[in-house]
């Protein structure tokens, strides 16, 4: 029997990623779905629409409530919350161990461990130190990883994730895809989630 | 005993207000909440920010995404919908008569009778035929509201509203407020009034 699955897309800078991370698991366990996680980068695809960077920066006057809102949502999902004081943080780094570790039975735990690292406590993501500090405490050889990550065929497989998801119509994280049926942001995860359950499981 | 209190800042135009137009009498109800109906335009807080019309449609990539996205919600609901022909809709009209409206018995079927038009039955709620037909289907005299509506207290009332909308700090619609705490997006309507049940009561 195969268990009907949810494709999760995110990006380690975005906020609202972050509630995903956190929360996906478990609800997909309560649905009876399976998760495949898939990292990519945000900035390639803001850049494709002429943004420099996130639209909570560029849009200054949504910056304070999207703060405000975090802070009621980590509330309501009893995550920790802090503003990070870099915004959005670079993730290349991140983003290519997960993109290593996707499928790994680490993968999870990794991806969670990072977004409370950037959200929680925010530490800069982007260095080695923190990523290898995230793998070590998760007992795994984090200089292997992190050098695996760094090589060239997993930078370019990052890269063609990136673009996978730029042709797919993603224009923002998280996002997630049941088939061909795209669900955008946090707040649609349970309606994904509804869908996929009802769906017939691909086989 | 006085009941908490949400505001519930609209524009006919938006059509994730249609969403809590027609859903937020009844949910409030269900938390002992009344609801503080606020007509706004949108337009002049867009042109505030450089912006000529709905980020909508400045952003191409979301709209097929957003008319997607809103046909689930209203089956979700139980909503009637169909994508308007145009969009977003000039709004001033409906937008006058609302402000009048607010506080009278019959506000919040006007605005949903209003929505409907533009959100179900594709009709151009900016004619003084459309809002008229709306008023006379509530056995209102249409004639003498539209008058009222259009005369020039009334379009400076409207102005001052938004201006108030602008620098309360609302960027999009709907938006709700319970005292200063600010939630936008129908995603947030529960959110919302949970909190408005919870706060003590103004009195």
């Amino acid at each position: 029997m195969s268990t009907p699955l949810i494709e999760f897309w995110f990006e380690f800078a975005s906020n609202y990623s972050y509630l995903s991370v956190m929360r996906i698991e478990q609800e997909a366990a309560r649905h009876g779905v399976s998760v495949q996680w898939r990292p990519f980068l945000l900035g390639p695809i803001f850049q494709s629409f002429g943004w420099s960077t996130s639209p909570f920066v560029l849009q200054p006057w949504k910056t304070e409530y999207v703060w405000r809102d975090m802070a009621r949502q980590c509330r309501k999902y009893g995550l920790a919350w802090q503003v990070p004081s870099t915004f959005p943080r670079a993730t290349v780094l991140p983003a290519r161990v997960a993109l290593l570790g996707s499928g790994q039975p680490w993968m999870a735990d990794f991806c969670r461990q990072v977004m409370q690292l950037n959200f929680a406590s925010d530490r800069d993501i982007s260095s080695a130190a923190c990523v290898s500090e995230a793998l070590t405490g998760l007992r795994l050889p984090a200089d292997q990883i992190l050098a695996e990550a760094q090589a060239e065929p997993n930078k370019l497989r990052l890269r063609a994730q990136t673009e996978l998801a730029r042709t797919k119509g993603i224009f923002g994280a998280p996002t997630f895809f049941v088939g061909e049926e795209m669900f955008w942001g946090n707040d649609r995860l349970d309606d994904a989630l509804a869908y996929a359950a009802a769906s017939k499981p691909s086989s």
